[in-house]
């Protein structure tokens, strides 16, 4: 019996997470069965909400279990199938374990084409992140076209596709990231009509106002806290708040404060929703084909940051908690 | 030329209201032209809500501007009519000007009919009171049979309408007041299958996960505060908050800060919506004729507390924060 290197859930971590939270281990990989698939992992996903699961709060996902793999959405290689679904030489994506080689019995994973897209597209735009953005705006978000979007985590992974899609529907669109560098790429590499970098500005809720002359009509929040008090005081009647992410308060240790919201919402007739791709697993597929005709029509553009070696991806996920990312952080193994 | 004394306001509260930021004047009583009526008022309501209009920060209606006549919910007798839809004697309610008489001009007046029921109710079950408690939890609660209701401010008068509706359409209703008399009249004399006193109860939080084990569905929310960070640690999956009133918190002088709602908003799939009743014109009179229905089948019972006196308007309003009223409080002229 071969075994794998493979990546563990050591502690849960108090605050933000820290490389010995994780653990590197060698397990083993069990015999092929009937219905089952041997893969090796090509390009793994590292991505905020995963910091969700390491806690042992009940979530809209379980938990990961201490000392087992922890799993990711993963790109792999069939090196062997007595699934009839799959050939050996296929690539598939995936909900799978932080191992090298691991067996799969086929649920849930889904064939992709490397010749209609880069392999590690298949975690971004046209994995999880791209479905995020596009159904999290159109399915809570409602945008009308000419109206305002604003979105936090601008040039993240998600929020960089989900001004991009502002702008094929016809929204004025503005981002907030936090370096100059990133709010350029907002602008030069993304259409977004306006960028404000929320590191060196002083007054948010002036900034939005600025950027936002008509107010703000949809706001894609991916990071909480801060920010998204400042766009509260420019929300419009009726506005709508898709709730993302809340990354900015996600390594907290005791429960964040704000300033209330109800007030607002009442005075504004507004709503906020939280938003989770997994709900919605009924309309990927179309989703999928949406944005792999947007993608062929060259109207998004993705970036991406790719990390390579397997003993690099717990540090990769750390580093999403600083910034350190451009667009879709992936490892590649 | 006859005079009436009026109420107008004198200063913007700042923080709680107090009765010097009112000032009772006398002012003319202009001459009957083509199209308008004499009124004298019946019955005048006092509400949470006027406290914004009492701050000149921009809200869903404009404020009340100093030195000028408040404006409210009011039930009055038609003295003498110029206008082609109403004859001397008839009863209307609208939002009219606190003072003892006035000359309107016909526009946002609805005819009322004594015999259906007693003119107070107009100005609260068959009012903008009724039309809060059914339209906020139907177009935004979207309750579905079998499902768990939490209602705070439970034994106000929007409050009380919203639980004998949920018990109406089949959900289990648990209200939150603030005296065990209150609670004692939730579940006796509206039918709520539970009541919680958060003024003697030291875990709101456990408490709620006790009356509601299936856990809260929809949350009509009358308060905000702390009572609504309880309810957050309760929600379900899926599950609606209305924000209808915030009103733990209208006299804050700084903004209030609560526990972040995010975090709990994405982990549960869960909206929450702010709701004013003015919204929903287009669905005014067919909410009317419903609970005229539900009335006429003593399906719904309620409250008030009826003061009496002009005089006494602004202290009625006062006392508003203070819980002095039990269902809807409403002076007599």
């Amino acid at each position: 019996m071969s075994t794998t290197k493979t990546i563990n859930l050591k502690h849960r971590p108090a605050g933000k997470p820290e490389l010995t939270d994780f653990d590197f281990t060698t397990s083993e990989v069990s015999e092929l069965r009937e219905g089952e698939v041997l893969l090796r992992s090509k390009y793994v996903s590292v991505d905020p909400y995963l910091r969700g699961r390491m806690s042992d709060a009940p979530s809209y996902i379980p938990p990961f279990e201490l000392n087992k793999p922890i799993a990711s959405g993963i790109v792999a290689e069939v090196l062997e199938s007595k699934n009839s679904n799959f050939s050996k030489g296929d690539y598939v994506s995936g909900m799978l374990e932080w191992k090298e080689t691991q067996v799969a019995n086929g649920e849930g994973l889904l064939k992709i084409d490397q010749d209609k897209a880069p392999l590690s597209a298949y975690l971004g735009i046209l994995g999880m992140t791209g479905l995020t953005a596009y159904l999290g705006l159109t399915e809570i978000g409602k945008p009308k076209k000419g109206e305002t979007l604003i979105v936090s985590g601008a040039a993240g992974a998600v929020g960089s596709v989900v001004g991009q899609i502002g702008k094929i529907l016809g929204l004025r669109v503005v981002g907030i990231a936090g370096t100059d560098e990133k709010v350029e790429m907002l602008k030069s590499e993304f259409g977004f009509d306006e960028g404000i970098n929320y590191n060196t500005t002083e007054n948010m809720t002036e900034a939005i106002a600025k950027a936002c002359p008509d107010g703000v009509d949809v706001y894609f929040d991916n990071v909480g806290g801060e920010i998204s008090e400042a766009v509260l005081f420019n929300i419009n009647k009726f506005s709508r708040t898709i709730n993302c992410g809340a990354i900015s308060v996600y390594n907290d240790t005791e429960l964040p404060k704000s300033i209330s919201v109800q007030p607002f919402l009442i005075k504004k007739s507004s709503s906020m929703q939280g938003f989770v791709v997994f709900d919605y697993v009924d309309k990927h597929p179309a989703g999928i084909k949406q944005l792999s005709e947007w993608l062929n029509q060259d109207k998004l553009s993705y970036s991406e940051t790719i990390v390579e070696g397997f003993d690099n991806i717990p540090q990769a996920f750390l580093d999403l908690f600083d910034g350190k990312n451009k667009g879709k952080m992936v490892v590649k193994i």
